[in-house]
């Protein structure tokens, strides 16, 4: 069986190049005892892969040159030496930006067809959606009648979270770029108020939306959002970090003035909780009561979501780019083959 | 009866002046009923008190132009119109740069003299070790074996966060400005290691000193030495917040570059935890364990402390730049009577 795969081709500096990646055909292995062959039928885009891209320490190994893309997958079974996994199954795969590929079948997790879009593994009832709830639920801890604020509002963690937060009692806040974001902000996922961050009157703004001050920051993006909601946290307001995306493509150390001391004044003299977190460190402690909760929020509509589709496993890399500079509404995906179910 | 006051003149700019305060006697009133008439023995100095002398939003109040700069005192009662308190008594109060005050006896509390100095309410059985010990603990929580590393070391609050993570297991490194300092903390409160922030090599030597890297940094300074310890800490790291003495005199926003973003970025991919305090948020929740552990451990010599005593009233300004300046050795302290103790 042959795979079509693109390949990091150097380290992206900057906005990543079309030239900074490469695409290949090549043959895969057969699959040995216990493995499976996958077929892709949706490639996840997340700000995190930006990280990957990159040799500066985080929280995982970089990309080598040369390797496949990474990211989560949804793929259907087409070849099955497992007895865990049958052909015509469709899993959760961390296969990345190509069209087929062999692993063991311990690396796959079943997707349950019935009862949501198979590319809610990858959204909603995934690692975005998992994020939202475990960062926002165990280090943000929104009381009823607090303001929650959450940036990149419309993407699928942002809307998670402010959707959460209102299920939970709180008056959600969500910071968005452009008009048409903010009213999704407030039609389709409920949001008590949106902002727009590239308005002139950003600032105002947040403060007229956010009247008795904000409880919860839960910090996705970084940048001139992250400043103007700092001036407007309450004491023992809680910051969960889960993502700086408007600083991923930075290239150098930005100018002054340094704003650290002035933050960390702010910390110190409202006795600010900032925890930075990746989601896989709450997998033990709450995986479950996630799958069962969004499970049913998402079900009875308590939860919504949107999906930024790109069709073809040849346009990822420009949507991609689409996902760094706020371009996508929704939870960006590729379509790389036909869904089966 | 007569008090002698130094009452704020004037907001310091930057390092506090001698024309920033000047010195009032005055005639108090008679105590009413259930007030105490106090004489005051010792006044105590700490950073915190800097803030009040500024209208920069902050946790609490600032003094206003005239009022008596305010602080912990320990003073003998010499009058009571109150059934809680004696003449003779040993009490902790909050009346500031004055020889003499009338106050309401249940803004006092009564010291215990039979088992420690008196002044050791003001230190390390006071506020500042209650700020190690709740900071350290609560937020900081050492493992045994992990590293934790505490600035302004040889002061009240960093030895006895020092020698409390001794106490729970923990490696204790120590970072204080110069020669001297550093032998006190290895010899005389036991730290494993001590660093000199005022050597050209000391971020060499801070690695030196933290194999391991730093699983617990105690933030009381600020400035370069945050800057140095930020760069060695663990993933899952925690950094109790309780001042930033370097950046108190601060007068205008530090010039770049701009390491917000950067150590942004470090708390994400670290996964920290940076959580500013004010000590008596855990009062209610552990000033119970403190009094009951930290009595203990000075009365059996496992915690020591030192003390930087300067005498009489009237050098109390000159004595609170220098704890500004880091000039102080133990916790500072201005006798202002005799202790009849």
């Amino acid at each position: 069986m042959e795979t079509t795969q693109i390949r990091l081709a150097a380290y992206p500096v900057g906005v990543p190049a079309d030239s900074d990646f490469e695409t290949v055909t090549t043959t895969l292995p057969e699959p040995a005892d216990g493995q499976v062959l996958l077929r892709t039928i949706h490639a996840s885009l997340d700000p995190y892969m930006r990280g990957r891209m990159s040799t500066a320490k985080s929280y995982a190994e970089p990309l080598a040159i040369g390797d496949v893309v990474l990211g989560g997958t949804v793929c259907e079974v087409v070849e099955s030496r497992s007895e865990r996994r049958s052909v015509g199954d469709v899993v959760l795969a961390f296969t990345g930006w190509q069209t087929h590929a062999v692993v063991d079948a311990r690396q796959t997790k079943l997707v349950d067809t019935s009862s949501a879009p198979t590319s809610t593994a990858l959204g909603v009832l995934g690692m975005p959606g998992f994020t939202a709830y475990a960062g926002l639920l165990e280090i943000g801890r929104p009381e009823p009648g607090e303001t929650v604020v959450v940036a990149a509002a419309a993407g699928p963690v942002g809307s998670a979270v402010g959707q959460v937060a209102r299920l939970k009692g709180a008056r959600a806040v969500g910071v968005a770029g452009g008009a048409e974001k903010c009213r999704l902000l407030v039609e389709e996922f409920g949001f008590d108020a949106a902002v727009d961050h590239r308005s002139e009157t950003f600032v105002d703004d947040l403060a007229a939306a956010t009247p008795d001050g904000i409880d919860v920051y839960f910090e996705n993006v970084g940048g001139h959002v992250t400043e103007a909601v700092t001036r407007r946290l309450n004491r023992y307001a809680r910051v969960p970090v889960c993502g700086l995306i408007a600083d991923y493509n930075a290239t150098s150390t930005p100018e002054g003035p340094d704003r650290l001391p002035g933050f960390m004044r702010r910390v110190l003299t409202l006795s600010l909780t900032v925890r930075g977190f990746i989601q896989d460190e709450f997998t033990a402690s709450h995986g479950e009561a996630f799958a069962r909760d969004m499970g049913a929020w998402v079900a009875d509509g308590s939860v919504r979501y949107l999906e930024d589709v790109t069709d073809g496993l040849e346009n990822a890399v420009e949507a991609f780019r689409g996902l760094l500079d706020g371009r996508n509404v929704g939870k960006a995906l590729v379509r790389v083959g036909p869904d089966p179910s």
